[in-house]
Order: C-alpha cells, then sequence, then structure tokens
C-alpha cells in the first residue's frame, strides 16, 4: 500500500477515480460496442443482416399478439420491438439476445395496468427501466442467484399456461374478459355455445401448420451439408428460414385469405394506428373518465408491480443470457444497464415493459448472429411495417394471433425438468411444484416470492440444523472411552449454536460417562457469529461445572479470535508440545497424539503416559478443565 | 427395522402411538411437577415460602405500575399476576421463573389494545395463549433460534428506553398522552411548566431509595459468612430480603406519606376496584360508544399484535429460562405449553397477556426458591391482597410507581454489550443497531423483523458467496503448474453456484494456461440442490468444450449422487488405480499420487510416468477431458 496514502490530496483520489472510470477496460466493460465494432467486417455484416431480418419477421406478428396479451391495442406491440435492438446494440454484452415485448412481460403488464389505459404500461416500462438501471448502480444483481432453477421452472411454466388459457378465447372466436386459468376455462365453457366455427377453424389450421413449420428446422432437409451444391445449400438455407420465420409466414397467409373472405367471415385485428410513435416524455398523469390522475396516485395504482416487473424483466433476461453464453460467465450488472436503458428510452416511444426475449433470441442465434448489430436490422424492419404496413395488419384474423401465441408459450412449459430435479434431489420438488401451484391459482408474482421463500427457508434449516457426527474413540487398550468426537458438518451461526451446543451436551453427559473428554472438531466452522460464541461460552461453563475436558479442534483464526473475545480462561494450544501437555492433563490416564484430523485420532492414541516434567505451566490450569482450542494447520 | 411393518394393523400403530404419549417419560416431561412433587420435603418448604413471599411483595408495586404502562387501570395488572403462577407450578419445567405482568408485554398490549379497552387486553392474553400453545403443539419452538442475541439486546434496551420514557410524566406529575420516544419527550418538554414539584420530588427520593437499595443486596454486609451467629446471620438476611422487596417498601412507605399528608399534595394512583376477578369466559365481543363490537373486527383491530405478543412472550420466557437454566438445555417446547396454558387460563381471570418476568425470576433465584411451588405462595399473596388490601392501594402515588418503573428497566438497557459484539464479530453491530434504532424510532415490533432480516441478509450472503481460496500447485521439477486447486469454504446451494462456477473458471482461464488441469476440492459441499447441480453441469461442459480436464475430489455420497444425476459421462474413480489411471490421462505429464487432502497433494507428484498398460479402460474416455469425481474417503 502507498505510505503517504493517508496525505493524499482529494483531487489526487478524484483523479484516480476518474482514471479508473475513464479506464479503456470500464469503456469496453461498460459500452461493449467498442469491443467488437472496430473488429467488424463483411462476414459479420452478411450473419447479422440474415438473422436480423428473420428476427424482425418473427418480432412483428409476436409484437401484435403479445399486446393483446397486454390487453392493449396492436400498434403498441410494435412500438415496444424497435428501440430494445438499438439501445441493446450499443449496450449489450451477449451477442444473440433481442430485447422486446414477450409473453410473460405482457402478461404481468396486464396484470398492473389499470382499465388497459396504455399510459400505465409506458409508465411502468419507464419506471421499470429507472429501477433496473438503478439496482444495476447498486450492483444489486447478485439478488437473483437467490432465484433457484426449481422457482424459474415453475413459473415460467405456470405463466405459459395462463397466457396459453387466456388466448382460448381468440381461438374459439369468443370475447370475454378473464383474470385466472380457473376463470379463462370455466368463461369458455359457459360461453361454449357461441363458438365462431370459422374462427376455431382458422386457428386450429394455424395451429397444426405453425407446430410443422416448427418441426421442420429440426429435419436433416434443412441442415446444410459439406457436400451440397449452391443451389441446394441455398435451397436448405431457405427452408430454415421458412421454418424460423413461420409466424410471420402463417400470419400473412391467414391476412391474405382473411382479406379475400368476406369481411365477417372471421374476427379480425381491426383498425391499428397507421405510423410510427411520436418521441414523447412518458406520461406523468393519465385521465379516466374525465379526471386527471396524477403521477402518485398512478404510482400507487400501479403497486407492487412496479418492484415485480424489474425483478421479472431482470430474471427472464438474465436467464436467457446465461442460457446462450455459451459457458463465459456473464457480467449481470453489464446487462441490467442495459435492459434499463432499452426500457427507460423504450418509454419515449411509447413501449410497454420489454425484456429478452427466449424465442426470438434463439431464433437470432439459430439464424447466425455475429454480433448485437443484427438488432439495428430488426429495428429497422418493424420500423418500416409502422410506417407502412400498418394499413394491412387490421386484416390480420385474432384466432390466427391467438394460435401463434399459444404455439410459442406451450414449449415453455418444464415438463420436462421434473423428472432431473426428482434426480438431482427430491427437495427441490417443493419450492418447484409450491411456485407452480401458487402462479397458476393464485398470483403470478406471489408464486415466485412463495418459491424463495420455500428455498430460502430449506436453506435456513440446513444451516439451523447441521448434521452432527458423535463417536466414542475408545482408548489404545480399549479399556474404556478415551473421548467423545463430535464433528458438526456446518458453520457455527446463530440458528444452529443451540442444536450444536445441546448435541455435544448429550455426547458429554449421554452414552458416555461425564468425565470423558469431549473433543469438537470445528474444520467445518468458516466463522462464528456473537450469539454463536455466546452459546459457546455457556458450554465451556456446563463442562468446566461438570470438571469435564472440552477441546476445539482444528479452529479457524476467526473462530479462535470470536471464542477467545468472550472465554477469558480458554487456553490456545499452538505447538505440538502444548497440544499434548493440554490433551495429557485434560484427559486423565490416555494421550492423543494428533487430533489435528479428527478422524485419524481414532488409531494414533497413548505414547508418553507419566512424563510429569514435560507438561510445563501447562499442567496447573489444566486441572480446572478450562476449554482448549487447537487452531487449524491450514487456516 | 420392523419387517413385518406395512402389514401392521391400525390398531397397532393407534396402540403404540398411545404406549408412548401415556409413558412415564412423557408426563414427566410434560407435567413436571411429577418429577418434584414426590421428593418435595420440608427444605424445599422453607425456600419456596421465602422465595414465594419476596416475589409477591415485588409484583404488587410492579403489577399495579405495568397496568398503568398498559394504559389499563391498576387492578388488571394484579388480575394478571397469580394465575400464572399457579398454571407455571404444574407445567414449568425451571424453577425460578415467575410468569406474570412483565413491563415489555405491558407497553407492547398498550400498543395493540384499542382505546384503553380492557377487552381487547384480555382478548389479546386469551389468543396469544392459544397461539403459543399451538406454535408448541406444531413443534415451532425452533423459530426462535432465528432470533439472535445482538437482535435482543438491542429490542430490549430499545423497549427499556421506551418504557422509561413514557414513566417521565408520572415522575413530573403531568398528563399527556405520548406514543414513541421522541414524542414523550417533546410532550414533557412542552408540558415542563405544569411540573408538580411535589410528585417530582417525591418520586426523585424514590429512585435515590430504590437504587441505593438496590445496591445493599450487592454488598458485603447481606451475604452470611460461615461464622455468623444466628441473630448475625437473621440481620443479614433481613437485609437481603429488605433489597429485594424495595419495590414493596418504598411503595408502601410513600402510600403511608401520601395518606398522612393533605388529599391534594401528590397525584395518587385512585380508586382499584375492590375484590377478586370473576373467573368468566374471555370477552369475545366488546362495546365501543354503543355500538357492540364483534369478535372478527377486535381481531382485526389488534392487527398484528396477534402474532407479535406471543412472539414477544416466547422470546422473553425462553430467554430467561436458558439465563437461568444454569447450563441444562431447557425444553423450548414445554415451556410454551406452560406459557401457552398460562395466558389461556389468565384470560378467565381478566389478565393481559404475561410471560416470563426477568426481575422477579431474579428476585426468586437469589431468594433461594427449590420449585416452581415458590409461585403458589406468590399467587396466594396476590390474592389475599386483591381481597383485602385494594382500598389502602389507592393511596400510592404516581410518583413512585414511575420511580418503581424506571429503575426496574433502567438496568434492562444493555449497553455493556455493545462491546463483547464487537470483539466477537463486528459485522453482528449491524443486527444490534438496526434493531435499536428501528425499535426506538419505529416500532418496537418492527426493530425485531428488521434485525431478524439483516440477521438472515448476512448469514444468506455468506452461503452466496463463500470464500474461495483458489492455488496453483507446481510440478515436482518446477517446470510449470501442474493443477489449479479451487477450495469452496461452504456449501453448495443455488445462490453460491454462480459464484462458485464463477471461480472455478477463473481459475481455469485465468493466470495458468487453459489447459492445466482444476481440482474443486468439495470438502466442504454437504449438498448439492437441482440449481447448483445445473451450474455444475455448465462448468463441465464449458471445460469439455476446452479440452481441459476438471476433478471434484472429496465429493460425499450427496453430491456424486447429485453431479451423477445430471451429468452424464462424469467417470467416478473410486479406487486408487482408477484415480491415478484418471489423473495420468487428464494431466498430461504429471501424476498426482493423493489428491484426497488437496493442500498435502503439493509435496505429493508424480510417481510413474509413463506405464500406459496400468490405465486400463480409463484412458479412453480421459482423452475428451471428461469431468473426474474422487469420492471422499470417509462420508
Amino acid at each position: 500500500m502507498n505510505q503517504n496514502s493517508n496525505t493524499r490530496s482529494v483531487s489526487d483520489i478524484v483523479q484516480a477515480r476518474a482514471r479508473k472510470f475513464f479506464s479503456k477496460k470500464t469503456l469496453h466493460q461498460r459500452l461493449p460496442i467498442t469491443q467488437w465494432l472496430p473488429k467488424y467486417n463483411l462476414e459479420s455484416l452478411e450473419g447479422d443482416m440474415v438473422a436480423g431480418l428473420t428476427v424482425g419477421l418473427t418480432v412483428i406478428p409476436q409484437g401484435i399478439a403479445y399486446a393483446l396479451v397486454a390487453g392493449l391495442t396492436p400498434n403498441y406491440g410494435l412500438y415496444s420491438a424497435f428501440m430494445g435492438c438499438f439501445v441493446y446494440m450499443f449496450l449489450g454484452s451477449c451477442k444473440d439476445i433481442t430485447i422486446g415485448p414477450t409473453a410473460i412481460m405482457s402478461i404481468m403488464t396486464h396484470e398492473y395496468s389499470v382499465d388497459k389505459n396504455p399510459d400505465y404500461a409506458i409508465l411502468l416500462c419507464f419506471l421499470s427501466g429507472i429501477i433496473i438501471f438503478a439496482a444495476a448502480v447498486c450492483n444489486l444483481g447478485f439478488l437473483i442467484t437467490f432465484i433457484s432453477k426449481p422457482v424459474i421452472a415453475g413459473f415460467t411454466s405456470a405463466a405459459a399456461i395462463s397466457i396459453a388459457s387466456s388466448q382460448l378465447k381468440g381461438l374459439f372466436g369468443l370475447s370475454y374478459q378473464s383474470e385466472s386459468v380457473i376463470e379463462a376455462f370455466s368463461k369458455l365453457f359457459e360461453n361454449i355455445g357461441d363458438t365462431r366455427w370459422q374462427d376455431l377453424t382458422l386457428g386450429l389450421c394455424s395451429i397444426v401448420v405453425l407446430l410443422l413449420m416448427r418441426k421442420l428446422k429440426d429435419l436433416k432437409i434443412t441442415k446444410v451439408q459439406p457436400d451440397d451444391s449452391t443451389y441446394v445449400r441455398i435451397g436448405r438455407k431457405m427452408l430454415f428460414l421458412i421454418s424460423v420465420g413461420r409466424n410471420a409466414i402463417v400470419v400473412i397467409v391467414a391476412g391474405i385469405i382473411a382479406f379475400a373472405a368476406k369481411s365477417d367471415t372471421f374476427t379480425l385485428t381491426g383498425d391499428i394506428e397507421a405510423g410510427l410513435p411520436a418521441f414523447k416524455a412518458p406520461p406523468f398523469s393519465t385521465w379516466d373518465n374525465g379526471t386527471e390522475i396524477y403521477f402518485s396516485e398512478m404510482v400507487s395504482n400501479v403497486g407492487a408491480g412496479i418492484i415485480i416487473i424489474p425483478l421479472i424483466s431482470i430474471l427472464e433476461s438474465i436467464a436467457i443470457a446465461s442460457a446462450f453464453a455459451g459457458g463465459k460467465t456473464i457480467d449481470a450488472t453489464q446487462e441490467m444497464y442495459a435492459l434499463g436503458m432499452c426500457n427507460i428510452l423504450g418509454a419515449f416511444v411509447q413501449s410497454i415493459p420489454v425484456t429478452g426475449s427466449f424465442s426470438r433470441t434463439a431464433v437470432n442465434s439459430t439464424s447466425g448472429v455475429k454480433t448485437p448489430a443484427g438488432g439495428i436490422v430488426t429495428g429497422l424492419l418493424v420500423v418500416l411495417a409502422l410506417a407502412f404496413l400498418t394499413p394491412y395488419f387490421k386484416y390480420i384474423p385474432k384466432a390466427t394471433l391467438s394460435a401463434v401465441i399459444i404455439c410459442a408459450v406451450i414449449f415453455m412449459v418444464e415438463y420436462e425438468t421434473v423428472r432431473p430435479i426428482w434426480k438431482a434431489r427430491q427437495l427441490d420438488q417443493i419450492p418447484l411444484w409450491g411456485t407452480f401451484l401458487t402462479c397458476l391459482f393464485w398470483k403470478l408474482e406471489f408464486g415466485i416470492l412463495v418459491g424463495v421463500g420455500i428455498n430460502l427457508a430449506i436453506l435456513l434449516y440446513g444451516v439451523a440444523r447441521p448434521k452432527v457426527n458423535v463417536s466414542t474413540v475408545l482408548r489404545k487398550d480399549e479399556s474404556g472411552p478415551h473421548y467423545v468426537l463430535v464433528e458438526p458438518r456446518s458453520g457455527l451461526f446463530f440458528p444452529s449454536v443451540d442444536h450444536i451446543r445441546g448435541q455435544v451436551t448429550k455426547a458429554g453427559v449421554g452414552p458416555a460417562e461425564s468425565s470423558v473428554m469431549v473433543v469438537v472438531d470445528c474444520k467445518h466452522f468458516t466463522g462464528i457469529d456473537y450469539t454463536a460464541t455466546k452459546g459457546m461460552k455457556s458450554l465451556c461453563q456446563d463442562f468446566e461445572r461438570r470438571h469435564q475436558p472440552l477441546v476445539f479442534t482444528n479452529v479457524t483464526p476467526g473462530v479462535e479470535r470470536g471464542l477467545c473475545s468472550l472465554i477469558d480462561d480458554i487456553v490456545i494450544a499452538r505447538s505440538s508440545d502444548q497440544i499434548d501437555a493440554a490433551y495429557k492433563s485434560a484427559s486423565s490416564n490416555a494421550v492423543a497424539e494428533n487430533l489435528y484430523s479428527g478422524d485419524e485420532a481414532i488409531r494414533r492414541v497413548s505414547r508418553s503416559e507419566g512424563d510429569p516434567e514435560s507438561l510445563g505451566p501447562l499442567l496447573e490450569p489444566m486441572n480446572s478443565a478450562r476449554p482448549i482450542i487447537v487452531p487449524a494447520h491450514n487456516p
């Protein structure tokens, strides 16, 4: 360290900070475009162009459909689909991710925005962005590690089922409001007499075609072989693009059918507001039946959404980033910066909350994207569609949009994770099903809280009730117990101290006679807190009162400091002579040569019995059975 | 296990359960009076009589004073002071504890009972009893281990300061309402012009006398010496009794002074309802300004109190029990049964919520109580006082009662724990001060929640971010790194897996060349969950992709099962031959003889280089750098 650090002037410190802040490394980290743009070449351009176009053709029908999921008019889905792509190009650290409207974010937006008023959705987008950005600034990224995979699986599956069941009405050509899965099905059966058969037929056909086209890209026929001729190669690539662009194709074809059919044959999307959204500040007040609602009231109306939506946004985006990172550790903080900025700037073009989309990120990746620049192509395509194609969007049949959504989400139901979770750890089924059922039958966001709660309870129970191995080590001549070895399998913190203390006491007064030495192996104690120290002090006092020797072995420096701070008369036996002496006096007529690694001591018992001279000054205090600490070899 | 256990009839199971339930051990455990009553003798009787009388003389003035703290008339304090003593005699497992009104329970009752209506306080007592009893039945006693000593210290100190500051108005002869500490002081300064000097003088004199008498019992003069004559011995005992009975003496003397003085000289307690309380069901409805309030509304009015009051009641009682258990482990469940029953039956004699009293338990213990039968003497004394002495209680000056309360609680401020907490673990200051300040400046019960939250956050941070030691082990000829040893210091669960994975990856691609073998020492992994298994699977895939060998050593069976369940191509090297073979093929030209105890391997490197025959069938898969598991020696 710098010897003059205390006398450094403030300007020096500011300069050093600034130097670090404006360093090349920080620039590369916080503005990842500076890493890849200098290396950009024609090959990157080709990959990015193809992938960007494909993602663009996917996001247009998805955006329209997800706007309906959010309870808004279709144009808001498209408004949400381009700003994220542009912003992520500059700030994103993962080439595959595409930011935009997603099924889960739409259903959350629907839940928290009031009366289908888009102003709430846009404000939520802006505030989510602010909160995500603030969380990144505060380095809160580590909090998402507390949401385990079973909880995510339960949540995603329940969300997929919720979304799919909410789309059944579109498929059947019905029109009703439903909030929950149960309500969606009960209303469906209530209204099933009003089914519009044209809609249902078109919807089911769309589903069948979508599923078949989805299968296409997994077939061998779409895989480019090394010995293919150029034409065959182009043909295969076309088939592949048809498969990944299936949503756009189905929507276009269904739109043409609807246009050609009589005007009331199918339930149509209807007029969409034409043109690009205005670039303006997000709405900090709105109108409800002629009354102006101010910012504070809007915020209180969206309630918990202001926390839940950013949380899920981060969760979804980071989960996708980890899945596509290809083994690299992802910079969660940078991803949060990027996501926050996408939402903040998105709100200026009337976007609803956005996050990374699993389906489109997969499309992007398989279409051969090379850099985040693919996003600019996607974004431009959406902008062009908004500028020139909105008049044609009104012919898109609602049943086909429902089919697109159902086919997208139904594969998100992670029924296949139940088995591996069972095999890895049965206990993890509890957070999985707890989350899933709470999400499905109560509320989506409560499910996550319940799941995290269950998970933490399991974790804390493990901390509070560590396994404690107790074994009696016999004397060499097997004339009786030499000492009782107690091995707690986990750390020593306030929730577990009573348990460990109880186990040690039981070992001391239990099977063995109450004067036998008890050795506590502290090799798993990573630290000790005040409550635990107090508990150990009481334990030492109990043993002293019974004149029973108590030894702590393999004590790390932190634990040693804690124990010594409260227990005045503890003996620290550092050298092997001192240890010998301490044991000799503590246990009456047998000597443990080596208690460092507790379990080996069983075989190394008794050496120089007698020989009181060598005991030195330690003998005298030992007679009162003062507790002994043996520090660890390798702290 | 019983081979026929599957075919045992239901009646057999019921019989076995019943046999266990009605066993002598269960009887002794659940009705502790059956343990000590058969051994009761004259010596026990003498100790219990003296202690019971002393506690009785303490509880009468305290009960009157604490009723005022609870915002009720003084008689309710006395109603609360006897039933607990009777019930605890049968059910209590700790001879010293006396159950009754306490300062903290009174202030909590004041906070949750509405409009000084005693019906709320009695209902709270009844419901608290039910909840404590139910918690005992559900075995929820372990939950209190999650409240650490620093949190308890912070809470107790803040409660003491709250109570003391709420009593200042009585000391100054003022009369105003205050909710918080700040309000108490600001109102005091507002109204200080109305101070009644007679009250203040009497109050201050009472405080001085109480503090002096308190000091008396610590002096040598009250300690019985072996060579004392009988008279001296009785004299010393009298002095000691005067010291512990100081509250009663000061209250009686002040009452006589007030009786002798003119009627409006001091602010007096005023008329107290005479006679014993009726034995009747607790009030399930009440009246407010002529409207009847039903049970459900009463419950919703007391709100969170229904959880907080039982919690604090248990907390206080168990804390006292641990302090006076003298090293024995206390049966928290039995204490909860006893406490629950004390509250349930107390509500039938119009008691407010009760719990173990720290001050009276200390008095009981130092007065030489032998069995819980001391409580019967205390209880009878209170009953006699209620029956015959209530007409005289009205002369007790309020200033003296305030003095009694202030002198009782002021020693509960645990300023002396700050230093030991600092010495044991600095970090524990955060829950201490977080609890203290929240209790003092927000609400008492939120303080406990905040403290527990901080404590759990610290604990979980340790679980989520375990220390990971990374060291590079050189080849024997020091020609370069042999392998990188990664030693996580804690378990592998979902919050920590990303961190550990990141550290292992960094160790693999970081300082060493990226083909060097990485050895993860799993000796501290007590278990593995699904999320962690998934993370380890990704880690293995990363290493396989880089053709870099990865070895897990000291793997316990549970962790092995988890890893193998998800990672198909993992190699388990069980015998030392297999381990040798695995290492030989994994690391190119050096062999680690013993990696069981990771840190010793540094010195035991390289033996039979070459010798490909001995590698056997393990060699071939090793070339693809499949991950290797080395199970632990002693699981």
